[in-house]
């Protein structure tokens, strides 16, 4: 049963605009997470850097989005860099509970030699 | 650390035909979400509106994916409208728990003029 | 009311290159879930089988992602069936826990006839 116990760790959505990406990928190899998947190419209405309080039929924007899986305590400093981040770039981010089988593939590389 | 102080959100993630897009598009606009996102053209096999019991592996259809993030309180007018929808188009539904630092961007225009 | 009342499933995510796509599409359709999703053409950078303990900014994969919504008691054989694909074929898999309001259009066939 070794195969199917759970870890927990924290899912980390981000959603910006493709001129902006780069910025995201840097800010994540910065904080040494393991690997991060980039769903390209999506769209976006409205509550992506809208600031104006209305959602409008024809307000649509080709987005990437990006997601990583990291151990709780890598949270706060990726947190914190996309919020320096969107002071200038629009973007979203949210945070979900997920489990995974094999912990080390998604542990980050603190203590790495890199 | 205001920054990535998080505040809790529901998440619901919508699965139909590109044919119906639309449909569901208008549906979340008038549940007034502050935004979504769509991921087009991924592909399907089974539970989307498959009724006869069988997953056939050559039953494989293009559909979308829209998702947005709205406080709890607007759940169940989405999925109410939903499940009218749902009545007479094939698509599936679920919600999840995420957690969001800003807000403000995620709530809806209840309060607006629109 | 009976429209939005939730049921809790397990979401299960799964991330293989296009190569792979369809070991993981066999294993799903014989661990009789009712239906699968697949995004296809994602880019995945590290975590993705990448055992040398440096994420390489030039380390860019394809991959597809497929994802499944399952009663609790259908994870364990699916994630035992991954954890034997993955000692041969890189991929990673999470799990999440998700809400749905149809509870019939996830369940899984291990009781018809198939």
């Amino acid at each position: 049963m070794s195969d199917t116990s759970m870890v927990s760790m924290k899912r980390v959505q981000i959603i910006v605009k493709g001129e902006d990406l780069h910025l995201v990928e840097h800010l994540l190899v910065n904080a040494k997470v393991s690997g991060f998947t980039i769903v390209p190419n999506v769209s976006g209405r409205g509550h992506h850097g809208v600031h104006e309080g209305h959602l409008l039929f024809n307000d649509m924007h080709t987005l990437d989005i990006l997601f990583t899986i990291v151990p709780e305590d890598r949270l706060d400093p990726i947190l914190a860099g996309l919020g320096t981040l969107f002071e200038r770039h629009s973007g979203v981010v949210f945070v979900s509970d997920v489990w995974v089988t094999r912990k080390h593939y998604f542990e980050t590389y603190a203590n790495s030699s890199r």
